[in-house]
């Protein structure tokens, strides 16, 4: 599965310009970046009267707007999504994606931290970005060394990831497998589709089995 | 792959009405239903100011909005994605994609026809939806027997959907498998599955293999 990492901090402290500025760095470095930005109070998309706002109004589970610039998927859903569930959705063809908020998931955590703000909190924050030295034992860095953070991010998820990526979903959850599954899937899978017309050895493989009756 | 059927005509025929009283009438018979609406002239989800436009503006490819209710995968494209590149995104959690549009496609479709308006010229047409008749030997409904071209689909698509569903994709691209082929994935990964901790027969299974290098 893919690298998650959550940048969280208290409403107004700059969250949102620190990861636009991430992500301008690193992919400036070749990486390639989701981001997932959490609005637990809802957001809104549609305006009545268009289209789209039509097909939610009639009861739409699930609707894609395409044009050649942009494509949306926008998707009715009765719980707020893990971070598990979206990065099924997001797929594999990402390097990291960064999530905005997120605060309570058990995914690795960058806190933004500014003088009169209140204290880091959060459980997993691996380091912090602060306008103040504070007395905690991690790594801390300013708000304006996007080099610094980005190398820190690179080196701890980026350069560590392995040459192959294997992941595995049964009845919509994520099922670890250690690197001999990892390459038992990989090794299985390549062999069987490179006896397919059309396939030798493709980088990628996507494979979805649905059985009928209660399947998601 | 799922079933994907194309709803054409010219612009102000009433698609967008035709797709909304069939996804409720197919809903209510128990499908689950995406709709893809294709908008060759782009569609304008953000605004400026909002973090979304922030974030598209510092160059983000695909950004994910989650809400408890909501949410929102918007991606940024180089080429007008086709109804497979849609598919795969969508996922096989659905039972038919009715896409509004796409006349260009080599999928079936249905188009929608009104007194005065240009006669249908689609290729691949295997319904007409009509308010007067037409001498072309293809089966023909009124605009509002919702009720007769719902059961037309379900016979022609849905009542024929087999027990299980196999999908796979190699670099991105759909590779068609035969029912025995459908068997051999469906039957070996079932097997790799049910060895793993934690999961025993399950309903659906996906799988990505990714290579580093040039994959997707």
């Amino acid at each position: 599965m893919l690298h998650i990492l959550c940048i969280v901090g208290p409403s107004g402290v700059g969250k949102t310009e620190l990861i636009k500025k991430l992500l301008v760095e690193l992919k400036r470095r070749g990486y390639r970046i989701a981001i997932v930005k959490h609005a637990p109070q809802g957001f809104d998309l549609d305006k009545p009267g268009k289209d789209s706002w039509r097909y939610t109004k009639a009861g739409v589970d699930t609707l894609v707007l395409s044009s050649p610039e942009k494509l949306a998927l926008i998707k009715n859903v009765d719980h707020d999504p893990s971070l598990t569930e979206i990065s099924k959705l997001l797929g594999e063809d990402f390097d990291i994606i960064l999530a905005e908020g997120f605060r309570k998931s058990n995914r690795p955590k960058i806190e933004v931290h500014r003088k009169g703000f209140e204290l880091p909190s959060a459980k997993g924050v691996i380091a912090l970005v602060t306008d103040e030295s504070l007395d905690i034992n991690i790594p801390q860095f300013s708000l304006e060394d996007i080099t610094g953070l980005s190398s820190f991010i690179e080196k701890k998820f980026l350069k560590k990831q392995s040459k192959e990526r294997v992941s595995l979903f049964a009845d919509g959850k994520h099922i670890p497998l250690n690197p001999f599954l990892k390459r038992l899937f990989l090794k299985t899978l390549e062999a069987m589709v490179s006896t397919l017309k059309g396939v030798e050895k493709p980088n990628s493989i996507d494979l979805s089995i649905r059985r009928k009756g209660n399947d998601l």
